[in-house]
Formats: C-alpha cells, sequence, structure tokens
C-alpha cells in the first residue's frame, strides 16, 4: 500500500528495476498512443482486446493492495515509480526526465503524442498544468524546500503543439514555510505557457516524509 | 490527422463504434493500473513486455498519420475521442463522463486509481488541474460560450485521496468574448481543490471550430 515508505533496495537493485519496469512501462505507453491511433478492423479490436483482459489478469494475480506510494532507499534515493507526471511505472506519465539543479532551478525536454491532446493537435491546457505542477514542485523540492501545492496559476499565452517540447521552472522567492515557484513550457517558437505556485509543506506532510520524527532530518526552513 | 473534422457518420455507426472502442479502451486503462501494480515475476513481466509489443505491431498496421482530433457529425454530435480527460479512446482520460446543462453547469462523478497519483495515496495536484481545466471548459461550452483557456488558477484546501470523487463547474460571469468559470472538485468530506478561469474563443479557434465561414453558426456572442 501507499506511503512514503523506506526500503532496503541496493543501487544494483535499483538499477536491475529501472531496466525491467522501464521498456516494460514503455510499451504500455506505446499501446496507449495505439489505441488512439488505430483503424485496424473490428475482429482485430476484439481479438486484441480478449489478449489484453488475460494480459491483465495474469499481471494481477500478484499485485500491491492500492497505488505505488514514494519508496525511498536508505541513502534516500526516491523512487516516485506511480507519479503521474514522473512515474517510472505509469504509462500516463511522458514521463518527464527532469534535470534538477541544488539552486532550484529544473528543466526537461520531452514530446507529447496523441494521448496528451485537447484542442485538435494541440495539447490539452489541462496537461500543461499537469506537467508545470510538477516542474514548479520539483523546483521547490531541488531547492531543498519540498511541498505540496497550495495555489497554481497558468497563463496561457498561445496554443501549444503537441510534439517537441521544453520546460523549466524555479524558486522565486521563500517566506518561513512558503515557497514561491515560477515555470513555462517552450515550443521551437518560444514561451506557450507560464505558471507561478505557491508551496507549502503542511506538518503532517513533514511528518510522513520524516517519519523518524528527527529534527535533524527536517529542513531547518520548515521548523516551526 | 487531427482537426475539428465533420463526417457522416450516422447515430448507429456512433453507438457501434462506442460498443467497440470503449471497452477495448477499458481493458487499456485497466492494463495501466496493473503495470503500476503488478508484482508478478520478472519473466512473467519479459513475457507481457513481448506480447505486447506484438499487439502494438499489430494496431500500427493501419492507422491514423496523427492524433484523433475531434469530430462532428452532420448534426453536431461531437466525439472528442483522444482527449486525455473525456477521450474514449484515450487511456489517459478517467475517462469524466459529464452531465451537461444548458445553463453551464455541469457536474460528474469518477474514480481515480493508482495512475493518478502524486503524494502517497493522493492525488497529483495536477491532475485536479488536468481535471478542472476540462470541467471549467465544458461549462463554458454548455452555456453556449466555448473557448480556450487563458489563465486557470487551483487553490488546494486539502489533500485529495485517490479513489470515489465528484466534480462540477459553472459560468460565474461573462463580458464580450470573455467567459468566466468557476468549479471545485470534492470528496465524501467536501471540497479539496477551487479553481477559477478564463475562456476566450479566439479568431481562430473560431473558424477552426466554424469552418464554413457562415455567420449564423458563429455563437452572437462571439461577433467581433
Amino acid at each position: 500500500m501507499g506511503g512514503f515508505q523506506q526500503d532496503e533496495m541496493t543501487p544494483e537493485q535499483i538499477e536491475h528495476e529501472v531496466g525491467l519496469y522501464g521498456p516494460f512501462t514503455e510499451v504500455v505507453r506505446e499501446l496507449v498512443d495505439a489505441t488512439i491511433r488505430t483503424e485496424v478492423d473490428d475482429d482485430e479490436i476484439r481479438a486484441v482486446q480478449a489478449e489484453l483482459e488475460d494480459i491483465v489478469a495474469r499481471l494481477r494475480r500478484s499485485q500491491l493492495d492500492g497505488p505505488y506510494g514514494v519508496r525511498f532507499n536508505a541513502t534516500g534515493h526516491g523512487r516516485p515509480w506511480g507519479n503521474s507526471v514522473v512515474g517510472l511505472r505509469n504509462a500516463i506519465a511522458p514521463p518527464l526526465a527532469i534535470e534538477r539543479e541544488s539552486t532550484g532551478r529544473v528543466r526537461c525536454e520531452f514530446h507529447l503524442g496523441a494521448a496528451y491532446e485537447g484542442p485538435p493537435s494541440l495539447v490539452h491546457g489541462g496537461v500543461s498544468a499537469l506537467i508545470l505542477d510538477q516542474m514548479l514542485g520539483e523546483a521547490a523540492g531541488a531547492g531543498g524546500r519540498p511541498g505540496m501545492t497550495a495555489t497554481l496559476t497558468l497563463h496561457y499565452r498561445r496554443a501549444t503543439p503537441l510534439g517537441d517540447l521544453r520546460a523549466e521552472a524555479w524558486i522565486e522567492r521563500t517566506e518561513g514555510i512558503k515557497t514561491w515557484a515560477h515555470g513555462r513550457i517552450e515550443d521551437a517558437e518560444g514561451v506557450t505557457v507560464e505558471a507561478e505556485g505557491l508551496f507549502i509543506l503542511p506538518r503532517w506532510a513533514r511528518e510522513l516524509a520524516f517519519p523518524t520524527g528527527d529534527a535533524a532530518e527536517t529542513p531547518p526552513s520548515y521548523a516551526e
């Protein structure tokens, strides 16, 4: 069952799982895309559906009771593998591979295909919001100030085309347990969407994130 | 290739496609969930991966060049089947089945499982934004004022748990080509996220949406 869980995974075990689940989830992403775009005949659709039902039953023979959660090993290496934006094992996630700088600046390049469509041939405005929420949160986290989104505002400057895109985000300012982050999505012609968000690490999340209760593991900037 | 396309689909043909692609996409959604949660052994993961690669190749033997787009039949029945939130053929979409009132009020009940996770056992803040962007846009459209999101602001009142949820949205006010919509997501205990958005139908989208150029088909409130 989900939770911020610490386990004993070694770097070698993590590398093994990345090599196993990464390509596996990637083909599920391909299937999501093909499901939208296929024009094969009805009999083939029905045949594939039956095969998929069998595959799902086999995968469910042994499975987690609930969502994946966020796991950490003893060295603090996090595995948010069920996350809707960056999750290695989540076929909904593009997934974003985000470069993080300790200054609280993050960036990534990514490709959005048919599954991320809103208006014809354009990225769904809510998908841009989904990606920017993650990016701004990652900026806060990269700067040592992880938090939950309190408010998020998106400014849609122009339509974002499906295809190759990039995004970046950074910490704009901080005040006590509050962190304001800004970010944007760009296509080849420049900025399409800008975002600003306020992130706060509430006590309950702080206790979940730092379950030892060891104050030394709580970022000093969040101490009450 | 995508676009606002009008076609000659009859109600019977649409009903047939709903019956074919609805259950097909539903099993792909199940697969996305099982991909995150499965604990079967490595050999089974590799075997399933190979089977899925074969299935994807078969589905891609005949497929659209690009995204699905948004299609309409002669009576104006819309099929946004590739849409990331409501798309019948999009396994990323929960999908939301939204009840629309002509007053511009919309509501829906839905279930979010493991694929929509951000913090452990909680809905990803960006997923709430994705859903609310669609809901507010649907409210504008239901009230006869379809538009593109110009700005969207989310207020996260408390964490949203994965599971059974409901959402509603409505038109708050209008001014020329601008429509302001508000909405919220609720769990059993009440509101978790609130949103307000500004929607505008730009000229290029108006021309895409009403390609005949017949002014009579353009909502009067959008005439320049």
